[in-house]
């Protein structure tokens, strides 16, 4: 989507080969009208797959998983972040290790919102380790429900995130790829 | 709003006299196409204001204010949960004390994205006791700029959260106001 590369290229900052910020139109701030456009788009090509919930982690997922759920008319699941261990037999729940912010935590799902009649589609902000997407995919399907695939605003295609999940059988759409970044610079595939 | 009101009777739970589960359509799993329609009431209760801003609280809130911005046509700024103090001079901070969960947590904002020349209008799915309304105005004030009112979902008028803000000079609007209620019972405010 160049409309992202280029508001990247913009506002985005290449803080070094790792790190990008996107505060001013993604995480922190947002433009809601790109927003749209983007939830639109990752709408627009899973559109024919007969997609009955679009899900997402909390919380910087939500806001491109509502436009992308707006835009092919069904809900949206939010997996929520659990500090710790709860039992709750209503509920799906897996451990997700984050590397990025050296934390464990536990993803829950209550398991009436998605059941194995559903044709899920993942819809999150970032893919870089996938750590977070494998840990929901893992979540969804102890409902028992099948996984259209994975929709991402921003993909760091240098980690290894489209790899782990193309191993596990999900296709990975990403509206941006970034290749290659260091200070103040960004490559992006085509 | 009597769509709301509808909903919430045919698909909110009253747990007891406090607790109102609305998983289905608010919480947990989302209704775009509804919050699509309560962002729009919200934003046109405030339209003639001259909003800059809409500012949400982490991560409940995300819905409802992306959609209340969308329709104002103005940027959505996410006010941050930290675990834990972090230091940062290009934060504001601010600690919110959560009778409810029983727990204390920072809440950030940066500097960058509310000045001193916003008008900014706050948006959230609940209003019961106002202390998250309460720090949010607190960490806004702290960038100067001016808060036009408290936009919410549903409000629980039989707690102090509405009398806590008028007194602090903050208009609310509220989609549904909530009298009463008790186990399977709800007695809505016109």
């Amino acid at each position: 989507m160049k409309l992202l590369e280029e508001k990247i290229r913009q506002d985005g900052k290449a803080v070094n080969e790792h790190i990008l910020k996107v505060d001013s139109f993604i995480n922190h701030q947002v433009d809601p009208a790109l927003m749209q456009d983007m939830g639109r788009e990752i709408a627009d090509h899973f559109r024919s797959r007969g997609i009955t919930k679009v899900a997402t982690i909390e919380s910087s997922g939500i806001s491109p998983a509502l436009m992308t759920a707006f835009a092919l008319e069904v809900p949206m699941v939010i997996l929520k972040k659990q500090p710790s261990k709860i039992l709750n037999q209503d509920l799906y729940q897996t451990v997700v290790t984050s590397f990025t912010k050296e934390t464990n935590y536990e993803l829950t799902l209550s398991k009436k919102y998605i059941t194995a009649e559903d044709h899920v589609l993942l819809v999150d902000d970032f893919l870089a380790n996938g750590e977070a997407a494998t840990a929901a995919i893992r979540l969804i399907r102890m409902s028992h429900a099948t996984i259209a695939g994975l929709g991402v605003l921003i993909e760091k295609s240098f980690q290894p995130g489209r790899e782990k999940l193309k191993s596990q059988g999900i296709e990975v759409y990403a509206l941006a790829r970034i290749g290659k970044m260091a200070e103040n610079y960004i490559e992006f595939i085509d």
